[in-house]
């Protein structure tokens, strides 16, 4: 039987020291470097808890993204279509070539392509963002700059794509012009007849 | 000093058999199960030439990469740019989703995320292929469907982002109505005014 776990309990600060730990390690030696011993070291955690609790490295990062899918994400409100979404695309670039947290979003995603447990968890981190960043698109529809019944999270998705493409498929450097012109291409998109037809049964 | 190699001589040869056995042994055993012995084993060849000859996974997987940048790829010609990018993308599609090809593609990109030998491969690799696609757009210049100036490989890398960023990074499933979404997308685009602005200095 599992124990009962109360909110901010004893049970609720282990996960936090292990998930800090997780992100510590990862940011370090990356998804292929992660041990469960020196997460446990790191966290001040018996072994035996974090093998029992999160089972293999894939749990420990499945975990990690659902902590980080808890956590708002700071999404642009500027009172126009085109500027919140040029600081999404920009919010986005940050965060993957910022050389603190970088390295830990990478390590999530090279994770998921290890592990169907960790590309599981990306599938509902991802899904919780795209919710939360087409609030965008619903306040445009609100304001009059776009036709009711443009999909949001398929914009929000139009507008980051081509930078993970460049970041983890092709490898190419991410610049400041590439996320907003990423940007601007979902705001055509947006306003064209093709996003009325993404509604079509 | 470095043997002199001819074109199709013994050094040709076992490269192809060395790359083989590296695509078989991707797709058994993806790139973190790959192993110099088996690959060395399995292309009937001395372990010690794999090692000298490719130093690591990494170097077997860039040359792999090599190899396909090399072979055609075989680009739509329908006279029309929307079906032949919705033939490319669709082709891409297939190509990932297919039992047989897909786990070696899926390691090539997973490898990108561990090395960067196989990112600066991947990213050789994309040139080639963008480029070469880019004829889609050039062609449809010429037919008069789109404006002189249209950058070919932005239209192309639009048209196939949202599907790795499907396959790779949400983890989500892709469809025909995907694939052609994702192209019909890249057209509209190609067609706007933000296409006009790809090439301002």
């Amino acid at each position: 039987m599992e124990p009962q776990r109360r909110p901010g309990g004893r049970s609720a600060r282990v996960r936090e020291a292990v998930l800090d730990a997780t992100a510590a390690e990862l940011a370090e030696h990356g998804y292929q470097g992660l041990s469960m011993e020196s997460v446990a070291q790191r966290a001040g955690v018996h072994k035996t808890t974090v093998y029992r609790r999160w089972r293999g490295p894939e749990g420990l990062v499945a975990d990690a993204l659902a902590r980080a899918a808890d956590q708002s994400w700071p999404i642009p409100d500027t009172g126009s279509l085109v500027d919140d979404l040029r600081g999404l695309t920009e919010l986005l670039r940050t965060g993957f070539t910022d050389p603190e947290a970088s390295p830990v979003a990478a390590a999530f995603v090279t994770a998921g392509m290890q592990h169907p447990d960790a590309a599981a968890a990306l599938r509902s981190f991802y899904a919780a963002r795209h919710a939360e960043a087409a609030v965008i698109i619903e306040r445009a529809i609100a304001r009059g700059e776009l036709t009711p019944g443009v999909d949001g999270t398929e914009i929000v998705r139009l507008a980051v794509a081509p930078l993970f493409h460049r970041l983890f498929i092709t490898h190419e450097p991410v610049t400041a012009e590439h996320a907003r012109r990423a940007a601007d291409a979902a705001v055509t998109l947006a306003e064209s007849s093709w996003a009325a037809g993404s509604s079509a049964p």
